[in-house]
């Protein structure tokens, strides 16, 4: 409430405005970051993930694990540039990530009968096991979220408006 | 068509499942990627930051210094510890963050009145000028992705659904 504090900035005084300083209309036209879509997503996608690592400590898998496992239970045999490219992983890392679910003794890779310079990929018996618990675990993640958003019908909803963000121009 | 394909798997045949295999059962069980709330979530915010990032290549911009330019530039004076916790970026990272936009002559750290200890984040001069440009180039990938998603009453109904995600139980 002192004269320092109401006084009016040079530049207004004078009557122009300075380029280095963000008027009150800049300000006004910069979004809370409440309102911005790629925040938000990756917000709530950061949220989701903590979840799942969470449930899955003791398994100690992480989602993009359990996204390569789910495709190759559904799926058995396709090769892994299938795979790497279905899911939006870059080769080197879907590489990596294949070296170490094999190390576990969970996947294989196996020469593919059509081409013998590509892999397809399978479950050993003790991935078919892992799956398994993998399934109970993540149904119990995935029942929360859903029940978070207000049930099916909003996941749907929500499925659907990501649908729209990723459908092509 | 041949004998080999059409006879039931040994398991069957005995009449007991094998724990080492998926049975159809297993496989109905195991969710589609496309319905996957988490998974999902993940394309859509890789999607929008590889638009963001493309609309910001001259600019050399990542959405992460975005955010954090934003939020100086909308409330001045912040602390880094402040900054770094609202927009749920890990201290060492913030760092290496801000020395970025610092030696882009962006942003400074100015020792902060109140706490000797502890710095407040100011944009420069050229940060307020790279702040309104900024502003302009962001916008127009805004636009794009609301009238992707079918209006701004569409993108209002994402967020609040993205808000039941994060919201605390």
């Amino acid at each position: 409430m002192s004269d320092a504090t109401t006084r009016p900035p040079e530049a207004a005084k004078r009557g122009r405005p300075r380029l280095d300083e963000l008027t009150a209309t800049d300000v006004e036209g910069i979004p809370a970051l409440e309102t911005i879509i790629g925040y938000r997503l990756r917000r709530a996608q950061l949220y989701v993930f903590q979840d799942f690592i969470e449930s899955f400590t003791r398994m100690k898998l992480r989602p993009a694990e359990f996204s390569v496992l789910s495709v190759m239970a559904r799926r058995p045999g396709l090769k892994q540039t299938e795979i790497a490219e279905e899911l939006g992983i870059k080769r080197a890392n879907f590489v990596a990530l294949m070296d170490s679910l094999e190390r576990r003794g969970l996947a294989e890779r196996r020469k593919a009968d059509t081409d013998k310079r590509s892999h397809s990929l399978h479950l050993t018996p003790e991935g078919v096991r892992f799956v398994r618990k993998m399934m109970a675990v993540w149904t119990a993640h995935e029942e929360r979220l859903v029940e978070k958003l207000g049930g099916p019908k909003e996941r749907d909803r929500l499925i659907e408006l990501l649908d729209r963000v990723v459908a092509r121009d």
